[in-house]
């Protein structure tokens, strides 16, 4: 038993999208145990889509082809697959209906274009769509199975998770398995980690461990283990894990999936406390990061993106003097903002973030990266000093990761 | 003329390695004018490889072979290339000197199995790797072009734009070249912009017209113009670009690599306006998309991210009664919002969303994804009532961007 994955779209081979859709894919295929052996990137172009799927139908058992399931003239996947297979396309009464009660929603016009979404190959599946129109499509083919996802990665996502990855755990080997568990470091370089896992790092081990460096979430160590039973597998994940983390301590903020903000929001659910912040820096991405979290009004009161001098003092109220004396960015205005916030909105915490994101505004004495980050708590206050590098975009990530972070070593000491 | 791309490595197949090398070499290739039809991810195996650069060679003229030049066992790539030209492989001196000097420390093992680095298909052409020891190689084999490169994307870039982007400068048909442009939509579906640009639309068409949805960004146009001189292309782009500006007039809000906010900051300079925001459902995510634009300072004044009910009365004056009556979720809070926000911060413009963005705090009335905007100017106010569908995050990035959108469509009318 053995996977392909067939990606359709003129934006993969223009270098317009990076395809994150197969790596994803590719994760989802090897963690039910089976072996994926090609990947291949086609254009909107029907002759080579053909010859694609007609090569993938020898050699693989089953294929998994995205994107070209829209209803615009390029979306020709359908139309293809249904080809190769002799098949006719029929119409989804369900997809249409769908597609009629959302296009009213939206107050507009039934498109007829639309209706071709509803198209499928006569005698396939079809897969719910919880985000998007158009369904997920799987065809069974003498011992062959195809299935037809949409390209837009949110939509694909869903309905992997909610039936291909069901529907796969069928048929699949039953006595292997990889398991995958993720670290997330903040505050050591990618260099130092390594050194302090050296011994446990290596080819061929069971569990691999490795690492992965994303500016704006720090380092991820990733552990696979692979073995033939979930207990077995699930023993040497975490085994390796109590390991990591004894090395690391508190370097280590997140497992998993979960993101700083998410666990900055679990531990002040946890401490009963609130949130209050003030932006210059930043310029909002902090409040947005602690906003992406579900439920998060239940902690986070407000923030005051003061992006202006005039903003600090009138909105923040802080001393024209201080910010001519010591400049916006510097370690007293910092201070001041983390206070002042915490005052105007009565939470238990005040954070703030003054600094230079460029690519222009460094000067002789403060140079591009420089960041000063504030913590006003009932117990007092503390500023940091940083400098990042980096592009604009790079520097005010990393300033939102290490203000949570102050934020979250605060509540766990 | 044609270019296919082969990606070897088992990490693209594990999901572990997102396939950025194949992003990359796209955009290169494409920039050169040169066809690519094709990219294919393969595993360490010697056996795939073949078939895979045998398939390649009887249907593409140049092929980019990535990964596999490294010194570890599952380094394959110029085995199975030189076993498939037919071909010795010998060992290149400057190479070898290189690896010896720079593992001089090292045990000898490790140095006998990274002299496999020097190692090349006899009569090819050696490309220096400025950052790392295993050079690029280049074959010429009966009109067709054989490239090998690194898999560490950062020496597979400096080997590209060292010495293979001027070698393919030379074979590139003289006289074809592409381009593309992109125009970008907002306030309009993905299937109403197929049906305005139907006839237009279609495989095999010169200039070709392509679409994509992006939920953040809207539906994006791609023109890709193919011809024999540059002026020649670039007519075809311009005159297809003022078709479809024709048909869809303002509702296209960027073209090329502009964002909405970048365009909207440009606006605001050339007339001299400076802005303000009060957000409560986008939770800060306005503010960081004005801010993301370099230079933001000129017009950017300040945002109160007035998440709570008391934020909103406190900081923004919003009268507690108006809360009560119609909710924060209301055109009537959206209204004040944004006329408060422009005279706090005494900003020309004012604009607020408030909304329920989910996955919870929907009601029988107010369903999620209910959106009110506010605009607050010098000549009046406007709301605007939407209905968005999608995650929290997905709704959130519609809110911002139908904001910015309002303040585009304010600014040019």
């Amino acid at each position: 038993m053995s996977a392909e994955i067939i990606n359709v779209g003129d934006e993969l081979l223009s270098g317009e999208t990076v395809n994150t859709n197969a790596a994803y894919l590719a994760e989802k295929i090897q963690e039910l145990g089976i072996e994926l052996h090609y990947q291949t990137s086609v254009a909107d172009d029907s002759i080579r889509l053909q010859k694609t799927l007609k090569r993938a139908l020898t050699r693989s058992s089953i294929i998994i082809i995205t994107g070209g399931l829209g209803p615009t003239k390029d979306d020709i996947t359908k139309n293809v697959v249904a080809d190769v297979l002799g098949k006719n396309l029929v119409s989804d009464e369900t997809t249409l209906s769908k597609i009629h009660a959302k296009l009213k929603d939206l107050a507009s016009t039934i498109i007829k274009n639309n209706d071709k979404v509803a198209l499928y190959p006569e005698g396939a599946e079809l897969l719910e769509n919880p985000i998007g129109t158009a369904p997920g499509i799987i065809i069974s083919e003498k011992e062959k199975k195809i299935i037809l996802l949409p390209g837009v990665p949110i939509e694909l996502k869903a309905i992997m998770e909610k039936s291909v990855i069901p529907y796969l755990m069928r048929y699949r080997e039953k006595n292997f398995m990889i398991r995958h568990q993720i670290l997330k470091v903040w505050g050591l370089p990618e260099a130092q980690v390594g050194e302090i896992l050296e011994d446990i790092m290596g080819e061929n081990k069971n569990p691999l461990v490795g690492l992965r460096v994303d500016s704006g979430e720090g380092v991820k160590i990733c552990i696979t283990a692979r073995g033939g039973a979930p207990t077995i597998v699930q023993k040497l994940i975490e085994d390796m894990e109590n390991i990591i983390k004894q090395k690391l301590g508190d370097y280590i903020y997140a497992t998993g999936d979960a993101s700083m903000e998410k666990v900055v929001g679990m531990l002040l659910t946890l401490n009963k406390k609130t949130i209050a912040v003030a932006e210059s820096v930043t310029g909002g991405l902090i409040a947005k990061k602690i906003t992406d979290v579900s439920g998060s009004s239940r902690y986070f009161l407000s923030s005051i993106v003061s992006y202006s001098n005039e903003s600090k003092i009138r909105d923040l109220k802080i001393p024209e003097e201080l910010i001519k004396e010591y400049g916006a960015v510097s370690e007293q205005v910092a201070k001041a903002m983390a206070l002042a916030i915490k005052n105007i909105s009565s939470a238990d915490i005040g954070l703030s973030a003054t600094g230079i994101a460029g690519p222009s505004g460094g000067t002789m004495n403060k140079s591009l990266g420089l960041v000063f980050i504030g913590l006003a708590t009932g117990i007092g206050f503390q500023v940091e000093k940083h400098q990042f590098s980096g592009t604009r975009e790079i520097i005010r990530a990393k300033t939102a990761q290490t203000a949570l972070d102050m934020v979250r070593r605060h509540l766990i000491s």
